[in-house]
């Protein structure tokens, strides 16, 4: 009740989580009516309500819980779709894309820091927001397209868990080198263990104990129907995958994959909709929220904006597209776009640069801007590239 | 990613989810296999991992938000399954309920204030969180047993409306006593007109233009069904609601109502349920999570909020009882029983009293708890009195 609601704050969080929805489902709706991709739309319609335009949104941190849960929820619904045998087939072409991917956009990155003067922190950190792909952004192009049983998804989904396993390496080493000026190598050995047990253990065990006990997810009498039997093993893999260094959507994706092997997975498919409709709209417009247009009102930082974007596309794209030409041309241009997104996750790699003291506002504005163009740019294209027919 | 998602914060809050839905669905599991209401174990579950036992999850403001939430889906389901001409048919007895319902617990909170040697500010307080009924909690016990349909469920829902509105006014009064030691009528007056006024043109002319143009929900290309567009109708009036001083459920209810006039009502209820699934939970271990038991080992607190827990108890069964004598004896009790429930309005209450420095913190405790008992005993007794056959 009353007016007491007001004098607690949430009711100013509701009013901020309605005009979020109701802005990306208009973004939506107008982006669809041009024909161009809604996400997109979604994008530019938090562009225009944050800080930037409008101002009628702050980006905080109950809007960044809602965003983190729409892409968990996202990367769910992939795993959803995803069956580890297709997983095994492009297993070898992911790797190669995911470690090339990761490789040529950070000695890129790092190398650009260098010739720009940056310091040799500063420059691991740029080196390192070039590195780490959104799927996020993919996967929803992908679903809107009705693409995401492809080989040329899967591989890109592949690529992406291999690609943020790399990206947390690399942020651990940015992190070291800007505290301490230096790395731990054993920590950071027992990372990527733990990180590669977790995936491994989940991609294989919980699948096949799944496949063995098909009716696990009915077991509880909590509920009539396994949705939240479901949802709470998504938020505990994704919490734990956070917990560990990975991103929380790793988590969430494997969780989707084990889930799948349930036996009414058509049905399951249908409860969790709902919730796959209402979260991740807050996902696309926080990244929006996050743009700063006033720091591109000078030019040098705009040309700066400019030459960071080309060589965030060009070298992930060359470096993924290279990795998947075995695939035929299609494929490996689907794939080498896919794999272009930065999303949130630039942004991210960007602020913990900025709390580190090595990344100072106007570069940050950069990569954030970077971030924002690069997953802007990909969905026309890849559903362009979607449309043309695959090769051998 | 990465090491990312933990440095920002929105990690630590994916665990803090997952462990309080995980929590609430093992007490409601618990409590179902116990053959007892199943929110009594999510509230209880709520104690049990908040600061008074385990200390595993604070009540922060993401998981406020969450629990807000939780109970806008709870009230928009009740509404969906409401007509307005079900309404109609208990206005009358649900205005006695609703006023009578108001004044006894306030004059008999405000009198034991002042007996206790309280200031007059602080007995006004006490009075206001002894008024205020948290429908949310009847609701979910009414949609538990099945019985959201029959007559006494609807003149407790109408009679919620009713004292949310007074309930409204008496917390202004207090505010206005305690900041200024006076109350500006003329302001009070506005409030309530802007109260009634939004009240009655979402319930009448909402739902007149809904049955009007049926598939209203299905205009929108952003969405294949009617579920985001009826979700975003529910956050606005909920938020709408909250800002003129009215609870975000009674915005949440009249949005449930007007959606209720399309024509694929039944498809819609199955779309809504996975949401009504997993927000929900969160309110009823939210509530859990603000138990302070350290507060009662002094068997003074604990005498008083015995005492005022029976208070609480009586005036609001007996008036809401008497008011509603006249559907028969079974009917006057569950309806006297559903209006019981404090829940977190009287937390809320209290809160703003305690900012406003006229509720001590004993007297917080105090009436905290009393929120939770008379939450935690209603369920059981609800339970029993809808078991019995109804009499004329």
């Amino acid at each position: 009740m009353t007016v007491i609601a007001a004098a607690t704050g949430a009711a100013d969080v509701l009013v901020a989580l309605f005009v979020v929805l109701l802005a990306a489902k208009l973004g939506d709706e107008l982006f669809k009516r041009l024909g161009q991709p809604a996400l997109v739309g979604e994008i530019l319609a938090g562009v225009v309500i944050g800080p930037s335009l409008l101002g009628l949104v702050e980006p905080g941190e109950t809007l960044e819980v809602f965003a983190e849960l729409g892409v968990v929820f996202l990367l769910f619904w992939v795993g959803l779709e995803t069956r580890l045998s297709d997983m095994r087939d492009v297993g070898l072409t992911a790797l190669r894309v995911g470690a090339l991917g990761v490789v040529v956009p950070f000695a890129a990155g790092y190398g650009a820091g260098l010739v720009l003067g940056e310091s040799g922190a500063t420059s691991v950190f740029l080196g390192a927001a070039l590195v780490a792909t959104s799927v996020g952004i993919t996967s929803a192009v992908l679903i809107e397209l009705g693409a995401l049983a492809t080989t040329a998804a899967r591989t890109i989904l592949g690529a992406a868990v291999i690609d943020d396993i790399l990206a947390m390496v690399l942020v651990a080493v940015a992190v070291g080198v800007a505290d301490q000026g230096g790395v731990d190598v054993t920590s950071i050995g027992v990372v990527i263990g733990l990180a590669l047990g977790f995936v491994v253990f989940v991609a294989l065990g919980g699948t096949r104990l799944v496949a063995r006990w098909p009716d696990v997810f009915h077991a509880p009498k909590f509920s009539e129907s396994p949705l939240l039997p479901a949802v709470i093993l998504c938020l505990g893999l994704a919490a734990f995958s956070a917990q560990i260094g990975l991103a929380a959507i790793i988590g969430a994706f494997l969780a989707g994959m084990v889930v799948a092997e349930t036996k009414d997975r058509h049905d399951f498919e249908e409860e969790i909709a709902p919730l796959y409709a209402f979260f991740p709209p807050f996902f696309f417009v926080f990244i929006g929220l996050e743009v700063e247009l006033d720091a591109f009102t000078d030019a040098g930082t705009l040309g700066l904006l400019l030459a960071i974007t080309v060589l965030a596309f060009a070298t992930k794209f060359g470096a993924a597209w290279l990795a998947a030409r075995s695939m035929g041309t299609r494929d490996a241009v689907v794939v080498g776009l896919g794999m272009v997104p930065r999303g949130e996750v630039g942004i991210i790699v960007a602020g913990i640069g900025a709390t580190a003291g090595v990344v100072e506002p106007d570069l940050f504005a950069v990569i954030v801007g970077m971030s924002i163009a690069t997953t802007l740019l990909i969905p026309p294209l890849l559903r362009r590239a979607l449309a043309r027919p695959a090769d051998g």
